[in-house]
């Protein structure tokens, strides 16, 4: 029976999802607020969670379902900056250190980059984590100080505010607990509730595919870049995808300080190809969703004004660009077993290794190793002599480097030499 | 990441049942455990129920399940008594009084009859408000108690004490707020991991079919006797099903008092036809099921020695079989709007309206009213006369006639006379 005072029930509400029922407007903006206000409690949600995972979304579910989480909180806004905003969202990869380069390279270009970021849970890392290598950086901003710096600066990386959707933050929590993470709708409607609420004029996402991504195959990255875009879109926020490879890690370092270490390279005109590559096909994307059709941010990565941005970026919010970053205490070395080609180098495997090396944590209260990591010494396609060093592996805990070598069991293929691997190209497809 | 103390866990079992997996039979025993023990919390159970109500569980996985139920508490042991024990459940329908005759009918058999029972809740009546209509009868007895009661009177009607099945009993409340109540899987093994822990030597189910019932459909209800048979036998407990009709109440009562009153006539020797001939099918199959292959049930009935036991029994628990039973402040006709044969009459329709006129509870904490209910004056197959009353409602609080009024909207049908409406027995099908 109903509580009197409550529009709806909430076993009427999962049962209509169970059943494969539609749910009608009102019901998703009720189940929402009531669980946002503890009326539905996590065992009900948790329910229509799964029901929901099994028996899916139509779009119009989905999209108010978005616009639920995003009326669960506050909506941040932008428009009296003195510059259009665009916004970048990756759905995590192993070795992804590309909001780093990427925020003072398209605010280089006269964009406002708002980058609210989370940290990192299991094999994938988290932007703050990283940053927090730097010595004396810190994520958290008011939201006043965050509107300064975006107007002085043009580039912002901190913590989102408890404020912004709410309901999507408990659910978030209660779906890693509940095996209901990989589901299209509810992944879709919790990053673009975020996105959406924190008040960006334009985003841009990256939908990693592979093994060290979310979405392990194409179709499946495919729809939920085409969902979260149309619901970008509907929200009045101009936003593209690029599914992007990750079946292998980005760039040359996975963990904290040493993925800093290399975006700061690229932003001084070096750094590994796929990451220069990746950054700049990204900035693209944003710069011109921003409506700033003329500018190229090639040119600003190689005259030098991205990494000026960067280390004024890193000074506002209390970092020194200057300071040397951590280094591990311990490392070792993985050799290449045989003369050969290196035709596959797992991203899982060499995330799960980070991960466990101290670079990542299991659980939201565990702290992280700045210093730990995998160092990459070549990628695939690259010819390799039995005894050369593939990996450097870095940890402040060198009890760790037995479950990491563990991790990289069957990581890296070898093939005779002459073999010419299949190598993906880093962009696969752009989704408009 | 697992917790190193635990064996399992919870996300990877979820994640197990829903991707159509089969659970290990050490999965089961540890989720089942660890729920019980409070590490798998109420929000990953409700995840992994609502996953098995959409993707369902093998005969083997119920079995394992309905095991791990058990031994998450005591179990009984009545091979101490001097006669062979027999129990009945009933899936519970609308004026489904049998318990209260059958129990001393079976018992004057010479068989001991350990009926541990609930309360009612939404619209069919629980056994245990039926009997707390009687002045001074209580439901709560010890062990001991129990135990003495069985070997003296041979009958005892009484409350499921918490050590049977306890993992059974917070699951039983998750489903109901969660949507996850109507699961063969779960119902089977909810039923019989109380009814094998209960150690009863042999069982027999009344597995209703129809709009009272929990199971509309026959298949449905097929499938759920069938299971229940299987997990019984497979626990060395001989178990029968009969599938029973509940399209329309049972006898002319619904309501605690009222159908307290009732079960006494029968046991009398009088009473409604189809309560007689369901008490006296279901009392010898509970006889067999014993072995006591000679004994009729019948012939007890006749002969009073069952009103003698139900008069032992109800003293037993401290009851005055001789107390007058309470009755209701107020009462409405509801009349025949026409000539005609009464063809239908919604089994569903009378149980809430008994519900609503203060027989039943909607959650676990509600009183009830022991006089509340509805009296039925003519049965499906009558002749009745426009302006004759079919029913009578009762009620202490006359506010709430028009709500029970409302609900036996259309609950009624009058064809005109001369019809012959198809009318099903009884007992529909025997599953054993």
């Amino acid at each position: 029976m109903n509580d009197a005072t409550e529009a709806f029930d909430a076993v009427d509400v999962i049962a209509t999802k169970r059943d494969r029922g539609r749910l009608a407007d009102e019901q998703i903006d009720w189940v929402i607020d009531a669980y946002t206000r503890g009326v539905v409690a996590e065992e009900q949600m948790a329910a229509l969670a799964m029901a929901i995972y099994l028996n899916g979304m139509t779009g119009e579910e989905i999209a108010r379902w978005t616009d639920a989480m995003i009326r669960s909180g506050e909506r941040l806004d932008f428009s009296g900056l003195s510059r259009p905003t665009s916004d970048k969202h990756s759905t995590g990869g192993v070795g992804d250190k590309i909001t780093l380069p990427l925020a003072p390279l398209v605010a280089a270009c006269g964009v406002a980059v708002p980058q609210l970021s989370g940290r990192g849970l299991g094999h994938t890392g988290g932007t703050l984590d990283k940053l927090e290598s730097i010595p004396g950086w810190r994520a958290s901003l008011t939201n006043d100080e965050m509107m300064r710096q975006l107007e002085d600066v043009g580039a912002v990386i901190c913590a989102a505010g408890s404020g912004l959707a709410p309901a999507d933050k408990k659910l978030y929590a209660l779906r890693d607990v509940t095996a209901t993470v990989s589901c299209v709708p509810l992944i879709a409607s919790s990053i673009m509730s975020k996105k959406i609420a924190e008040g960006t004029g334009s985003l841009v996402l990256d939908v990693k595919v592979g093994s060290g991504a979310f979405m392990k195959e194409l179709d499946q990255a495919r729809e939920l870049a085409e969902t979260m875009v149309r619901l970008g879109t509907e929200a009045g926020v101009r936003t593209v995808a690029l599914l992007t490879n990750m079946a292998t890690p980005l760039g040359l370092t996975a963990g904290n300080a040493l993925e800093v270490r290399e975006s700061v390279e690229v932003l001084q005109g070096g750094g590994p190809e796929d990451v220069v590559e990746l950054t700049v096909a990204l900035a693209r994307e944003m710069v011109s969703a921003a409506g700033l059709e003329d500018v190229d941010p090639a040119d600003a990565l190689a005259d030098g004004r991205a990494v000026d941005v960067w280390r004024r970026m890193i000074r506002a919010q209390g970092g020194d660009p200057d300071a040397p970053l951590p280094t591990a205490k311990e490392t070792h070395q993985v050799l290449a077993p045989a003369d050969g080609v290196l035709v596959e180098l797992d991203a899982l495997a060499v995330g799960v290794a980070a991960w466990r090396l101290g670079a990542g944590r299991a659980r939201k209260e565990d702290p992280v190793q700045a210093a730990a990591g995998v160092e990459i010494h070549y990628k695939p396609g690259a010819v390799v002599r039995g005894g050369d060093p593939l990996l450097t592996l870095h940890t402040d805990t060198p009890e760790r480097f037995g479950r990491a070598i563990e991790a990289l069991e069957g990581a890296f293929t070898i093939a005779p030499e002459g073999s010419r691997p299949d190598l993906p190209p880093i962009v696969i497809e752009r989704i408009a």
